[in-house]
């Protein structure tokens, strides 16, 4: 391996793919020659965590850069505990692949100089993308990429003067940065172009209930609406859309990430039109002496859904490639199998969390699927158990799982992994719907809410369910004027909380059978519950009396994405 | 499907695999004619919650009979809300198989009646073991298994003279009674025969932690003594073992239970010789028209892993058991895959977990397995991380991975599940290596623990990795008086906590590489760290230079189950 001497590796970017790769490295081949350049100040740093730097969960910014018992991963670090050479203000702007160098410009003295390798490794990352609007480099516009980034944040948003918050943009960082600046004090505005917050991560049903309880944590969502201009002389002072212009004495614009591919490119190494170093399974770009690992790199598919090109940057992933790109330097191959879209987010008291494809991804891509919305708690009533709304998708011909998405304040994670492991396994929805999974009443209720979602799937997918999903509800309530709302539940739920509409009929589920000649055999009846778990039950007895024209809505109360009434 | 008139389907026990089949079957079925007989009062209860209702978290014990929205689950509501007829108080005492009767008993009344069946489902459940020591039948001498059992046992242990508590069996019921009685301020002394506490659930150093754990909240742990009689007059007044007698105000006997199969072996169905009426997949017993799920039936085998029946009674497999049988008898066969040996445990502030084979296990079965311990936070350091510590387990030749244990205050429940769903499926150690689990600040590093501990036992099974169990280490330290213990955190952490042993060298990671000419080539090194990824480095580290004797001991100080000293 190599030529004369030892092997010499040269890694682009010291934030997570490229430590990675290094440290990993170091411990594989003890004489490799490995050296890390990185254009910026801070090596080896948790960018995912500068939201919970800005609203204050720990002190110092710089704790993103510490190992687990509080050491600073400094350059002085990676050279003593690790063995790895880290250069930082060190910008490499040419590859000549030719004779195997790369040209590199110390950022501080601007002198320029030459280093060889033997591989390279590609580890840039991504950046921000910055909307081409004016005002958009105005005082107070923030991007969220680096611990500058967040202290600057946190600092603005402490100012005293400070008010008002404007965040562009309602993807993850988007709405983590929201809860921040919520938390801290501020009044906050969320701008999104899309007519729905988290769009490339939820369906609309789910991100409308996770749009709820933002709001009910006095952040305001504008969504359908783009950002025009951003007002103000020196300081931002508004944001400006179609429909209005928000106050604002600081925005942050989260409005996605591009991959730093131009490095790459400037090497004739393969690209993807949209952005990303395409790469082999082994991190590998056409180059073979040249890897690229991490947020710059495009080899994710979703396997075993889809072979196609997904973007989705994330620090796992890049932690992955790292160990897949150290592996095959050293001669341990070992593929990568792809990413299986999984995400999660906290909002607030609630997470969200996806694996696979949503529904519209799915049906976007010609797949025959059916879905399903679960509610109900994650564990037994009586250890205090927190609420999830559950939408579980499924292939209808060969009832392989294809994705989940779970929403609410119970153990989101919990359930978001068991698919993706199931998913990435290829797994049917019967395997799923049978798994032994850790039951206690601390931790689940005997049958888990994932499990349960299954068995209501595949009660939908063998024609005993027949449920409706709410967004199929809604729509059927507004064009169909004769049809029955069933409110199933007891007199005390019902007197709670309901859903505000003249033709909601209220017999409990246990009335059910002895008053069900009050119901009409000529229109649709919609049963429902707390959770639609009675909705069902519900369905089945009308079913059995001889009505045909019955559904429940999936998910009942608690999934419910439009206003309900309360008293 | 039946004779004439509709199905009669009768189902005996009414606690959770019964009432689950009735539920179904009637969703399934709505003509089927289903009785079901329970000889207890209550229907439908969560036996597993009764610890928690002893330590007072809910107020109520006939909350363990209720709907998640309150609803109390009696015969009339069987009856009205489920269309389902339950009948409690009535006992079954004999199958006659030729006739297709059951013979039931009022326990009111002592009448005798015979009720007809198409299809008959045993959902007996199990009762606890009685040891057959003198003293079992005194006052305040307990079993765990009905909510009578619960009120009574928390009134007991409420009374004012109630003050030393004594729990025989160390198993997840045991330990979580022990819990309970401590936290409503008993003197709790467990008593366990096997040298070790959950001795049918963890390997012995992962139980050592836990127990460890349990007596820092003072409650006395006593394993490999076998209690030889329980004292007293009238009421019970002490324990006695070979070792010692434990004075007791009152004594929790969680020995284990047995299956209820009486009424299955009298009429003459297969049942296993050690207990347990045995069921295909289908959980039909060898005769086609009787069913048996639950804690009474025996199908349990781990798949992939084993074709060996495992009793393993749980909430969870009799839920699914009934969903199996109304399945089966509704004309909609579904194979019951079998159960992965999961389960979990809440111990005071930690979680055990299982799930799979543990080494034990493995190696009694011949399995040729490596095994690694891997301790590590549960999320990122600055989001407030618990510790975990993971034992996985894989099989040498195939890289299948055999089972894992976890045991520590971080989050056990969502990795045990991920690993049950892997070895369901039948996954190498190199998918669930690079599975794409979810990844956000608030809930984990970027490299899940599982993730990481799978790359570490891969580490091990490629040989870069040299590894010792904290036993093996212990053994080491015992047998060879000329090796040499290299602790490598730094002298911060040093200060605070050390393994108690003159052999001990201490050089922080940072100054290994300087100061490696101290260390002797001639003996053994066995290296560590808080957690052993530095311990690891120091392996690599050394071996680069040339050592060839060193190891380091799995999991560090977070994992080592014997005495530290503390400053």
């Amino acid at each position: 391996m190599g030529g004369n001497g030892p092997l010499k590796v040269v890694i682009v970017g010291a934030v997570a793919c490229g430590p990675k790769v290094a440290c990993r490295l170091r411990r594989l081949l003890p004489d490799a020659e490995i050296t890390v350049l990185e254009r910026g100040d801070h090596i080896s740093y948790g960018a995912c965590g500068i939201p919970y730097y800005v609203e204050g969960l720990f002190p110092e910014v710089e704790m993103l850069t510490e190992t687990p018992v509080g050491v600073r991963r400094t350059a002085a670090f990676f050279e003593k505990a690790k063995g790895v050479r880290v250069l930082t203000r060190k910008e490499v702007f040419s590859i000549d692949r030719e004779r195997k160098v790369v040209r590199v410009r110390d950022l501080n003295d601007g002198k320029e100089d030459e280093i060889p390798y033997d591989r390279l490794v590609l580890a840039t990352g991504a950046s921000p993308i910055k909307p081409p609007v004016k005002g958009i480099d105005l005082k107070n516009v923030f991007f969220v990429r680096t611990p500058e980034d967040a202290r600057k944040i946190r600092d603005a948003a402490l100012n005293s003067s400070s008010k008002k918050a404007v965040v562009v943009g309602a993807g993850y960082i988007g709405i983590e940065m929201a809860e921040a600046l919520a938390s801290i004090g501020l009044e906050v505005s969320v701008v999104e172009m899309f007519d729905q917050i988290f769009p490339q991560f939820l369906d609309l049903e789910l991100a409308l209930l996770v749009e709820k309880h933002v709001r009910s944590k006095g952040v305001r969502v504008y969504t359908g609406e783009k950002v025009l201009e951003i007002g103000g002389k020196d300081s931002v002072e508004s944001v400006k859309t179609e429909k209005r212009e928000i106050p604002a004495d600081l925005v942050v614009v989260a409005t996605g990430v591009r991959p730093n591919d131009e490095l790459a490119r400037a090497a004739n190494l393969a690209c993807h039109p949209r952005g990303g170093i395409l790469v082999n399974a082994y991190c590998q770009t056409n180059d073979p002496d040249i890897y690229a690992g991490g947020d710059c790199a495009l080899n994710q598919y979703v396997s075993p859904i889809t072979g196609e090109y997904l973007y989705i940057p994330l620090g796992s992933t890049a932690n992955k490639h790292g160990r897949i790109i150290a592996n095959h330097i050293a001669g341990l191959p070992t593929p990568f199998p792809g990413v299986a879209c999984t995400s999660i987010c906290k909002v607030f008291d609630y997470t969200a969390g996806r694996t696979g494809l949503t529904e519209k991804n799915a049906t976007d891509m010609n797949y025959d699927v059916e879905s399903v919305i679960w509610a109900g708690p994650d564990k037994p009533h009586y250890m205090g158990a927190k609420p999830l709304v559950i939408k579980l998708t499924a292939s209808k011909r060969y009832r392989k799982i294809v994705g989940v998405q779970i929403v609410g304040p119970g153990d989101v994670a919990r359930r978001i992994d068991v698919v993706a492991t199931a998913l990435s396994l290829d797994a049917t929805l019967d395997k799923l719907a049978y798994l032994d999974l850790a039951y206690a009443p601390p931790y689940s209720p005997p049958l888990d809410p994932i499990i349960t979602a299954a068995h209501v799937l595949l009660n939908k997918l063998n024609g005993f369910a027949k449920g409706l999903n709410p967004l199929e509800a809604k729509r059927w309530m507004d064009e169909k004027k004769d049809l029955l709302l069933l409110d199933v539940r007891t007199p005390q739920e019902f007197s709670e909380v309901r859903i505000p509409d003249d033709r909601v009929v209220h017999i409990p589920l246990g009335a059910l059978r002895e008053r069900i000649s009050e119901l009409p055999r000529d229109r649709d009846i919609l049963a429902f519950c707390k959770v639609s778990m009675r909705g069902y039950e519900a369905q089945r007895i009308l079913n059995a009396a001889g009505f045909e024209r019955v559904w429940f809505i999936e998910g009942g109360i608690v999934a419910w994405p439009f206003d309900l009434e309360t008293s």
